[in-house]
C-alpha cells in the first residue's frame, strides 16, 4: 500500500510526500495536530494541515530565525521565543554562550508534548536549565512585558487560527515595548510567491515602529515555494553592520557568516515588495 | 471536475498543480513532451514527466543562467546555448548589447515548436536576427567547435535520457576547447537536497579543467526543493571579481547586481559538497 500526504499550499498548488505511517493525530484546544513519518523528510509535524517542520530540513528555518538576530545583537542575554513549541529555535538560541535565559511561550502544550516524543532531535533542548517553557498566549505575554528582552523571535504558524493576531501592527508595538532599548526582533513572514501582500503589509507596519527594518530569505523545501522570508525590526543594531569579530564559531548546517549578509540580497521582485 | 498534475520529483516527494487543461502531448523522437495550463503557474512545459519551465517562475532560471556569466565576461560577443529550446535563456542573452550572435543548439525541434506556440512570452525572441537556431545534437556541436565562444550556457534537462552525456567530464573538456581563451561556461546542476552527489561530481570534473570553478544558487518554486544550483567554469574571469562599472542597467525580475555576488554565498551543507 502507498500512502501519500498532500498539502495544498494554495488552492492550486501543493506538495506531496510518501509516508510510512501516521504517528499521532489529535484536535487540540487550538488546532489539528498531526505527526507523520515521511520517507523523504523523516518525521513531520503538521498543524492545521500545514507542514511546520521536518527532521530533514528543520535546520534551515531554526538556524536562520535564531542566528541572524542573535549575531546582530552585540550581547544577547535574555531571549524570548513566541510560538516555536517544537523547540528548534531554542536549540539554536542555546548555541550562543551569552544567552542566560531563553523563555519559550507556546500557546499549545500539545505541540511541545508531541515534539518531545516524535522530534527529539529538534525538541531535545527544551529541558535545558537556561530555558523557561511557558504554555501561554504569546500575545498576552508580550502585552505584559516591558523593557525585558534583548531578542524576540516570533516562530508562529500562518496568519490564520491562533496566530492571526501575531501579524497585526499592535503586536509589533507590544514587541517594541517588551524589548530593551537596543532590542531586536524577527518574525517569519511567509513566502513572496503566494503571499506577497503579507510581506508588504508586515514590512510597512514594522517600519513605522522600528528604525531598522530588514527582510531576508532562506530556502526551505517543505514550505510553499521553497523560499521563506523573515522580517527584522531593530531599535538600534543593523544586521548588515555586524562587526567582523562579533561572529564566533557555531555548529550549523545552513547559516554561515557570509550567508548572514547574503540572505538580505533579495531577488528583485521581492525587493520591490518592501520598497 | 478537478484535474491535478503531480510530479514525483523523487520516489518519495513531489509537487502537485491544479490544471485547467492539457494543451499538447506528444512522444517526440527524444522524449515525452507535454504542455499543460496550470492555475497557479500559467502554461507549463513538461519533458519526460519533469517540469521544465512555467510562465510564472521561468524568469528566475533564465535570468540566473544568463546574467551571471554574461556580466562576469567583460565583453561577451559570441554566445552558445546548449539545449534551452524554450528560448528563455536566449531572451535574457539578448538583453546584453555586446552580444552579436547567439547560437541555440536544441536537439528536439518539437520543444522549440511548442514553446513558440504555447509559451510566447518565453520563446518570443528566438526569431531575433542575432539568434541562430540549430536543431542539432549539442554534444556534437561542442565536439566540433574550437576557440569560438565567449560564453556557453548548458540549459539541459536532468542527467537522464538525451541529456545524460551533458553531465560527463568529456563534455566539459569539449566546452573548454569550444571556448575562447578567456571564455566562461555555466551549467544547471540540479539541487543539493536530493542530488548532492551530482553537484559534487560535476564540481570535481569542472575543477580539473577550469582554473575558476564556482557554484551559485537560485530559488525556483517548481523545481525539486526550490533551490537550484548552477556550476560555472571559467578560464580567466571570476564571477566574484566583477568590476563595479561592468554592471549596466538591465530589466530583470530576479537578478540584481547584489544578488550576482550573494548567490555564491552557499548554505553550509551546500558549501560542504564542493569543498
Amino acid at each position: 500500500m502507498e500512502l501519500w500526504y498532500t498539502e495544498k499550499q494554495t488552492e492550486r498548488f501543493g506538495i506531496t510526500a510518501k509516508i510510512k505511517r501516521t504517528l499521532h493525530t489529535e484536535q487540540t484546544d487550538f488546532q489539528r495536530l498531526d505527526v507523520i513519518e515521511t520517507e523523504e523528510f523523516g518525521n513531520m509535524l503538521v498543524l492545521d494541515g500545514m507542514v511546520m517542520t521536518t527532521e530533514k530540513d528543520e535546520f534551515v528555518y531554526h538556524e536562520m530565525v535564531a542566528h541572524v538576530p542573535l549575531f546582530t545583537h552585540p550581547n544577547p542575554k535574555h531571549v524570548l521565543v513566541v510560538g516555536g513549541g517544537d523547540g528548534g529555535v531554542i536549540r539554536e538560541v542555546l548555541k550562543h554562550p551569552s544567552v542566560e535565559k531563553a523563555v519559550l511561550v507556546e500557546i499549545d502544550g500539545k505541540v511541545i508534548e508531541y515534539s518531545k516524543k516524535y522530534l527529539p532531535s529538534i525538541a531535545g533542548d527544551l529541558d535545558d536549565p537556561r530555558v523557561d517553557v511557558q504554555v501561554d498566549d504569546g500575545f498576552m505575554h508580550i502585552a505584559k512585558s516591558e523593557n525585558e528582552y534583548d531578542v524576540i523571535m516570533v516562530d508562529s504558524t500562518e496568519p490564520v487560527g491562533p496566530a492571526a493576531k501575531l501579524f497585526e501592527r499592535g503586536f509589533y508595538e507590544g514587541i517594541s515595548k517588551a524589548l530593551k532599548e537596543d532590542g531586536i526582533f524577527v518574525a517569519q513572514t511567509d513566502n513572496p510567491w503566494f503571499k506577497a501582500d503579507l510581506i508588504t503589509q508586515v514590512n510597512r507596519d514594522v517600519k513605522e515602529i522600528f528604525p531598522v527594518t530588514r527582510l531576508y530569505t532562506a530556502n526551505i523545501p517543505t514550505y510553499p515555494s521553497g523560499l521563506w522570508t523573515f522580517t527584522i525590526g531593530s531599535k538600534k543594531h543593523d544586521p548588515l553592520k555586524v562587526e567582523e569579530d562579533r561572529f564566533h564559531e557555531i555548529d550549523t548546517k545552513y547559516y554561515t557568516k557570509e550567508l548572514h549578509t547574503a540572505a538580505f540580497a533579495l531577488p528583485k521582485f521581492v525587493r520591490d515588495l518592501v520598497k
